[in-house]
């Protein structure tokens, strides 16, 4: 290992309207891997490691990877507006920095904060219709705070688990959960230790059922200690969901 | 002329990112011609009015547009849920009501109000990046205000019009201009009586070299006496451009 060696650390933002998620796919359009072409163009063939896979159509305003290079070829300080100069409008660098080898964007994460915007009006204007979930009949606010509240903590969260990941366990720790609205808006702030697949668009899909009347705060409750997906309601819609930051 | 013969006024509000602009144009999208297209297949072929034409790539948050239609076919209460159902999701009708036979969106305007945002930070967030010009290097505001301050009034605009329109006359009354910063966005709204080609993005344009300092306030007002495109600065970029709404 030569001593130029270095280990980069990305924030970045970006609008995932025209992107298959995070994850390079072959024949796909994905910040991962638009991200690598432009690397590669730079500097070499690079393996990019992002914090979390975001869904297709899912956005992020602090998105976290990293990736290590043998020669930067540039002083770090310039290495955000020179990425910022060959991404798309759509992708942006929002801090570039050197850190430490053992640092991995992945592996390191203590939690994450994902928003989950709903546009509760009849009407949405046509410059949110790609950053929200249109819902044109009011929801009861009070009622979807008192469900979600039985979110916080650790639980098994196997219900609002979507099928198709294999992990070891389905349990995970909601620090906080916080459903605020700012009229047209309901944000669904959402802080864990770690998120199953499409966890939070199942919770965001069942709390609005409870803020439609469709189910009790009570039976929300009782979705988590089934255990079992096909208790919850639907999957609210990717192009509402925002990871907002990753704590390290 | 049948009993049923009616006048439909529209208001539209529409992301205009995908779209060469308002005007019907052969072989391009353009907003009036999804929205003919679509009353084509709901009614019948009809020539809608728009209050003004936009520029390729503005937006809308309050376009008036009219059509006369010899039978509607259902109550014009419930013409906006099936436009809105058969429209791409960035054009959206806000509303849909009988008018007087007389009324002409463009002929019985009596004036409009546009907004621009300008994003003035270092970095702008990639959901930004189409619906406002991204300035990096900070604007001095008040010398914004300052300058623009003189643009109020009945004037000749002649130095803020575009080439390529045929008007009778270059005089136009501005009835109000305001910038205000509210961060990262700085909004300039003008409100007037009517727009010559491209003026409200060519006074903007002028406006953010004041702001940078390449201009002062009283050179800027030298431009208005000279009566000469040159002597203005860059027109700014359409997709910063909104209009407000129309009055009559």
């Amino acid at each position: 290992m030569s001593c130029s060696y270095v280990n980069i650390k990305l924030i970045i933002s970006y609008d995932g309207s025209n992107y298959h998620g995070w994850q390079r796919q072959r024949g796909k359009p994905t910040v991962q891997g638009i991200l690598e072409n432009t690397l590669k163009k730079m500097l070499a063939k690079i393996k990019v490691t992002g914090a979390g896979r975001t869904d297709a159509g899912a956005h992020a305003l602090g998105q976290v990877a990293n990736f290590h290079v043998d020669k930067l070829k540039m002083p770090v300080k310039k290495l955000r507006t020179v990425l910022n100069n060959l991404l798309p409008e759509d992708i942006r660098i929002l801090e570039a920095s050197s850190c430490p080898l053992s640092f991995d964007s992945r592996r390191s994460a203590k939690g994450k904060t994902y928003i989950y915007l709903v546009c509760n009006s009849e009407m949405i204007l046509p410059f949110f219709s790609k950053y929200s979930w249109h819902m044109p009949v009011k929801l009861n606010i009070n009622k979807m705070i008192a469900a979600g509240a039985c979110l916080a903590g650790t639980h098994d969260f196997a219900s609002f688990m979507s099928s198709g990941s294999s992990v070891k366990t389905t349990i995970r720790t909601i620090k906080s959960i916080r459903i605020v609205k700012d009229d047209p808006f309901i944000t669904f702030c959402i802080r864990g230790n770690g998120f199953l697949k499409q966890m939070v668009r199942n919770i965001v899909g069942s709390l609005v059922e409870v803020g439609l009347g469709k189910m009790t705060p009570n039976e929300f409750k009782g979705i988590l200690a089934k255990k079992d997906r096909t208790a919850a309601g639907r999957c609210a819609p990717a192009k509402g969901l925002f990871l907002l930051s990753v704590e390290y």
